[in-house]
């Protein structure tokens, strides 16, 4: 910046990290950080940097943090869930990218009077969720901060042939997504008081009383998504190794906006078929007694960690079922890649609309039109 | 844990963070994680841990986080220190292990109100150091939260036969140190206002009045250190690559402390002659007008980032002239290592008094007896 920043000007002329949002802030900082070297394999805008280190695979790296009040709250996530969750969450980004999970580095921010027990409890939940992605706890790192914060750098590894990226997808690819959607979404609705969206702005919550007309195996199918995300490990390696993945994301951040990024790397449009999206049954039972809509929940509501993907047309239907039969985990195509020219449009009640990229992001409105 | 916590226990018996201190957690969290699998040739309790991904050479990963008002102040510190500063610590640490700094993952966790001009000026910084470093900024996380958090998590690489660790010092190493001590203490004290040591504390300043009695390059140097620490990259390389040197830490947390870390790690006790310590002519100069003892800036101070290590005795004086041929970087030899049963002492003034372990800690008091 050679020129000093002229402070006469309008605030808008200044924008704010609220003015630009996650995507915005995001560019920027890729503008500065410019080309990278051979070691970089894929560096900054995908879900995990991939890294030539010298041997026969690619370092897989990325890294996420969990804050105090706006992804969480104490007095509705246990530290064992928070700890399962920051791991999670990572673990997932390495699954988009049909890696494994090999080495997590924790960073803690802890305020002082916090009890040691929350600690050994986080870590309980941080450790379980390890053994389960295959990843070791290499080391990590303590600070004082005035309020929680858990922030995983996670280390992976990917056969080259196998790496899966964002920026692949191709018109004619059909669009698939593991699992169901909103889950998440719907667990943080019934969550009983206090738990945050991710980009911090309170949750209307469903009342009280109207929960109980609903079946708590199904509340607790909601909540338990929002609490322990499943990362979609053994699928992501499956549709890596299958070849015929052209692009995939994991779902953080809603279906809407992640699809967004999808064609956005790919300089591609897409059409989505609103009939065939997997709602997730505890999503329609607990927005109806919550007077929301399900659809804005599976399509924006965000934390889901499925994978969704672009694959080769001719291979997609027998992909499906491959994965269902290797790994136990559903997929459901939805939608088809179209030139850039079509835009990203959704076809629902036989019209079709433009799909807003409209999940959660991490500043401001969290909408971006 | 089985059973379940009695509350009905004075809360003595349910430590808080700041009861425990950084070692006690620390040693409590390594004590969770257990033991780590082949992959892992060194985990939790160095600078870096260590990692086996198949090629030639061990990947480095170590993380550090600046958080603001405990590790910096805004209005001390500008966006393009704080930038340079919090990649420069995790790059120290690779460089105590020996190694090279090869990829960072920048998790930045930033107040919706901030400009993003801020947020440029910091990454201007960060690259800076990062490009002197040699390493690549790969990727990073963005998430709001009330405060700024600046957490770099940064691979390394180094030859399997180059890595140095903490814990390899005999009793009859030298122990020696790289460049001076006390520099960013002594930066901290001349400060204009509000820049905090690392355990949070408000340190004692010098009166405005009182600087202007030392010499402005004094001022400058000190506060030069405190702000931009220069990681030891060259000299960490060309020790290690000497095959003379059984252990080393950078010193991050004071002398006294991150001496007896080495000592902890490789059951050694230690000698050390107070005479012999490098004290910077900025720290005298400015002790003396801030009415603080330089000796104790120069052993507990912390924030240095200067190399400790031990070395065989029948090469260290060798070894301290190649180094400064080699790299320009000037090392002094401070002590000895002793039997583990001979403690940990110093002697000043010829008289033997024990080394406390009293450098900064990240929680509560900050002292260990």
């Amino acid at each position: 910046l050679c020129v000093p920043p002229d402070r006469s000007r309008p605030a808008r002329h200044r924008p704010r990290v609220a003015d630009l949002g996650e995507v915005g802030l995001l560019t920027r900082i890729a503008g500065h950080i410019g080309a990278a070297d051979r070691r970089v394999v894929l560096g900054i805008g995908d879900d995990a940097a991939a890294l030539q280190v010298g041997g026969n695979v690619l370092v897989l790296l990325t890294a996420d943090a969990l804050v105090q009040d706006v992804h969480f709250r104490l007095g509705t996530s246990g530290p064992a869930d928070i700890g399962w969750k920051a791991l999670a969450v990572n673990a997932s980004d390495i699954a988009a990218m049909g890696g494994r999970p090999t080495h997590a580095m924790v960073s803690l921010m802890l305020p002082d009077e916090l009890e040691a027990v929350w600690v050994d409890a986080l870590y309980d939940g941080l450790l379980e969720m390890a053994s389960t992605a295959g990843a070791a706890v290499v080391g990590g790192n303590l600070a004082r901060a005035p309020l929680i914060i858990v922030d995983v750098a996670l280390l992976g590894e990917v056969e080259p042939a196998h790496l899966v990226r964002r920026d692949g997808a191709r018109p004619g690819d059909l669009v698939a997504v593991t699992g169901t959607l909103g889950r998440a979404a719907a667990g943080l609705v019934a969550l009983p008081s206090g738990a945050e969206r991710q980009d911090g702005r309170a949750p209307r919550r469903a009342p009280r009383a109207a929960l109980a007309h609903v079946d708590p195996a199904l509340v607790a199918r909601a909540v338990d998504a929002q609490r322990r995300p499943e990362p979609r490990l053994a699928a992501g390696a499956a549709l890596a190794a299958s070849g015929a993945v052209h692009a995939m994301i994991d779902l953080s951040d809603g279906l809407a906006l992640d699809l967004w990024r999808i064609c956005e790397a790919s300089n591609v449009g897409v059409r989505l078929d609103a009939r065939r999206l997997p709602i997730d049954p505890c999503v329609t039972a607990i927005a109806r007694v919550a007077d929301r809509d399900p659809f804005e929940m599976a399509v924006s509501g965000g934390e889901d960690y499925e994978l969704l993907f672009a694959a080769d047309a001719a291979e997609a239907g027998r992909l499906v079922d491959y994965l269902t039969v290797e790994t136990g985990v559903p997929a459901t195509i939805i939608g088809r890649i179209e030139p850039a020219s079509a835009g990203c449009t959704i076809v629902a009640d036989g019209r079709s609309r433009p799909l807003q990229p409209g999940g959660w992001t991490h500043f401001g409105s969290g909408r971006r039109e």
